[in-house]
């Protein structure tokens, strides 16, 4: 536990903070995880599909996937039929997906406030913020290394943020605290300032079981071990690396059934081939080995489908976001999850512009909407996300949580009932007549269009009058805004004293690092 | 024929402009439109269409549409069998539908190049620039009236734009020529500074007829009476309103066998219900009879199904922009048209932002995004919309200008052969290597990967050193690098001549009018 986490809550929690949060009444209302009423987009063919899968297991078979530095990992793919040589497993044809056929096809990840508990698979999305940048930009401050302070800041907004559904896991690095006690910090802030769903640390096997005994202390032992309370992210090093500290985090919660996702990290171009059809083969072929490997570790843990895609600007060596063919590659990704029955994970609000400008809503509104046509149940990096993932950016976050909320009215499809059809209305209003005052109108204006919590819809005078602020402007004071309302969601002291005394004891047993 | 346009085109031709231009060598480029190798998006179930269908005969049977101040058009109707009391034309059951089926399902623009002809229908998509607004604004110069050399400037950056198949229309107004001269100065801009296909005047029969004679002079009379080489835009009055000016430019172009696309204006919750299925029903029965009467006009004139939908905030009325119910209109309005047989026109570069800022981005990216997977087959307004169609934005003309090679290389959808495949690829490279050198990406990665004219991609340092531009900045200085490599594509001079006659002749048979 930190100091800054205790004075920030017990301050919040105070006289003065509870009667501020009172009068502005704030609505802390969470939307439920998207269950989508609309279609997939698909651009593979079935012999598209075919190939595919036909290739990644030559991949398996004839070149293989590395486990280096693993003994028990490479014993585990022994004792299943691979053929190991040195820390080179080559997977016969067919045997990886039948591992594979174990993994649930959704699951439920509990948060500890029983609303906000999320199912992951089938055709829901689950939104979650940004994920591992170890600067923070805000309009005000300007680029800076993150610490424990900004990382709480981004639990809360998280938590206040409407369209957000989880609470995500390294939302910024907190650089100021030692790397080797940092993940307590970050699991803290989660399990008190919100009460979302949240991640697990990944940096060492260790902190992963750090990871699940403080869920122990939150949830009850028992409790974790019945069900899944953690979604954590499990890199593989494309090409066909799969290192042994995600592996040993992944064997960790793996076996004691938290989720992970299964993520080959790809900038196309230089961790996979520049093509598309070759990218999805070597994802396909990772994806499999990897979450074959997690079934092996304990059968039925659950388990995502991930896919990190960007494309390259081969003349800088650049990653560049939101492209067209990192959409195809998600689109294909998300067809080849579905025929394994597994939910997947990709897109985000990626984007490679320094600023909250136009560059960065074009980029992230392109990979955005491609990832709830792409089938997408787990969006990490859903706001939040700037200049390649170096910077979490605090007028970004709230810039496009906001617009999370336009996935959600996307995802509703459309109501065919009478009242949606509106008869009545046209034969009221009639040619050359305005439907603003009538019945129709009255009765379902509230609820008909999708409204940002956000964006300027002023007259250009009145816009003009209040100052001409554009959208990291009007960002800036909504991040504000929603640091002054926040009210911390009520949790047992007795738990909040035990997760301290967990902290305490787990920083104390170890000098700092910061290496 | 205006002195701005002469001397602006003589001065390019000079001898000094052109030796620059040589020397800067910039390509002028223009894509081929775009033929979709990816499937269309569809919300709407049969169940929902079979509704809107049945419904919109309904409205034209029961309810009717007004013709006002046309007696012409109600003879038409009235002959063709509709039942006509007073400006009230009430179609029966099945008539409107009928009537339709002599409508091209596609139809070829000419353009004076015809290396720039455009298919429109079918599986195609063709990107027009903004059209309408009585503003501009630059970084430079803020929001102010257009002027006709602002026009000019638009029309060059569109003719220099690689991904606008379209030099667009009214791409601003140019508030300082008179009103019943300005289509004059338009036309012979999109004539003499591009050579891409153009849209005619719609603002008066009249100006229409001007339309078709000035394109007598360009294309020669006999090719006009047999090819298309206008597409201009007729709107609907809102509901079900076909007001005199619109159906007497529609009468002109039709009988002169000319484009036109048939277009609702919808804000909904203003001019239609609020809601999806009630806005559908009323787009497809104004379309139904708007393009029926284009067939009562002349049988087989080509025509376009158009939409152009907003949402609206009902607080204060602004029409709003990008939104998910907008999206699932045009869906919708994409499956309606398709199962007519007729071109598609909707989406566009629609934002509600005053400046070119990530609001603006959001929104415009949402729309350029569901237009492409809507199936839309003329897409007006693909670039440079700004506060709600109020201002031509040259900054933002560019940046969206850009973001249209997105939707190109999406469109491709994906390479399955051999090559895509990369099978070599992953086996040169292996598990832990990068593709970087390999032989693979070295014969592909020229043409794999769409990339920005505009976007930054650059290391944070370097930006910083370049003066930390974001986007509007970066685009300021790529207007200007444009119109300064701007040439004037070739023209027979003769035919310069005849256009410059005519336009003086007909400037000089009525008095300016600014009304």
């Amino acid at each position: 536990m930190t100091d800054t986490a205790t004075s920030g809550r017990r301050g919040r929690g105070g006289g003065g903070a509870a009667r501020r949060a009172e009068r502005s009444a704030v609505s802390f209302e969470t939307a439920k995880y998207i269950e989508r009423n609309i279609p997939n987009f698909e651009v593979l063919t079935e012999e598209a599909l075919e190939i595919i899968e036909t290739n990644a297991e030559i991949i398996l078979e004839e070149i293989g996937v590395n486990f280096p530095d693993n003994p028990a990992a490479l014993q585990r793919w022994r004792d299943a039929g691979a053929d190991v040589d040195g820390e080179r497993v080559r997977i016969p044809k067919g045997l990886a997906r039948e591992l594979c056929k174990t993994a649930p096809s959704e699951y439920t990840q509990h948060a500890r406030n029983p609303e906000r508990n999320v199912v992951v698979g089938g055709r829901n999305l689950v939104l979650a913020p940004v994920y591992g940048p170890p600067f923070v930009r805000d309009a005000a401050g300007g680029r800076r290394y993150a610490t424990l302070a900004d990382f709480q800041k981004f639990v809360k907004l998280a938590y206040m943020s409407k369209w957000l559904h989880h609470s995500g896991g390294t939302v910024c690095e907190p650089t100021d605290v030692p790397v080797n006690k940092r993940h307590l910090d970050m699991l803290y802030a989660h399990m008190t300032l919100s009460d979302k769903p949240f991640m697990g640390s990944v940096t060492e096997p260790s902190r992963a079981q750090d990871s699940v005994d403080m869920c122990g202390v939150l949830f009850g032992e028992d409790f974790v071990q019945q069900n899944t309370v953690m979604t954590s992210l499990i890199n593989i090093n494309s090409p066909m690396t799969f290192d042994d500290v995600m592996m040993g985090a992944l064997e960790v919660y793996a076996q004691n059934n938290q989720a992970c996702i299964i993520s080959p990290f790809i900038v196309g171009g230089a961790m996979a081939p520049v093509s598309v059809m070759g990218t999805l083969t070597q994802v396909l072929a990772e994806v499999l080995a990897g979450i074959a490997y997690s079934q092996l570790c304990r059968k039925g843990a659950p388990v995502i489908f991930g896919a990190f895609v960007t494309s390259i600007d081969m003349n800088s060596g650049a990653p560049t976001f939101g492209t067209p063919e990192a959409s195809h590659i998600t689109y294909g990704a998300g067809q080849l999850a579905r025929r394994m029955g597994l939910p997947f994970r990709s897109a985000g609000s990626f984007c490679g512009s320094k600023l909250p400008d136009a560059q960065a809503a074009y980029e992230t509104s392109n990979s955005l909407n491609m990832g709830l046509l792409s089938g997408v149940n787990f969006m990490l990096h859903a706001c939040g996300w700037l200049e390649g993932g170096l910077v979490s950016s605090f007028e970004k976050f709230v810039m496009d949580a906001d617009q999370l909320g336009v996935l959600h009215h996307l995802a509703r499809g459309v109501q065919i009932d009478e009242n949606a059809q509106a008869m009545d209305a046209i034969r009221e209003v009639g040619p050359g007549g305005h439907y603003l005052g009538c019945a129709h109108t009255q009765a379902n204006f509230k609820s008909a269009f999708w409204k940002s919590d956000l964006l300027d819809y002023k007259p250009y005078e009145t816009w003009q009058d209040d100052g001409a602020r554009d959208t990291q402007a009007l960002a800036s004071i909504r991040v504000e805004k929603m640091l002054n309302d926040y009210q911390q969601p009520a949790i047992d002291p007795g738990i909040v004293e035990a997760l301290d005394a967990f902290v305490a004891k787990r920083k104390a047993a170890e000098p700092d690092s910061f290496m």
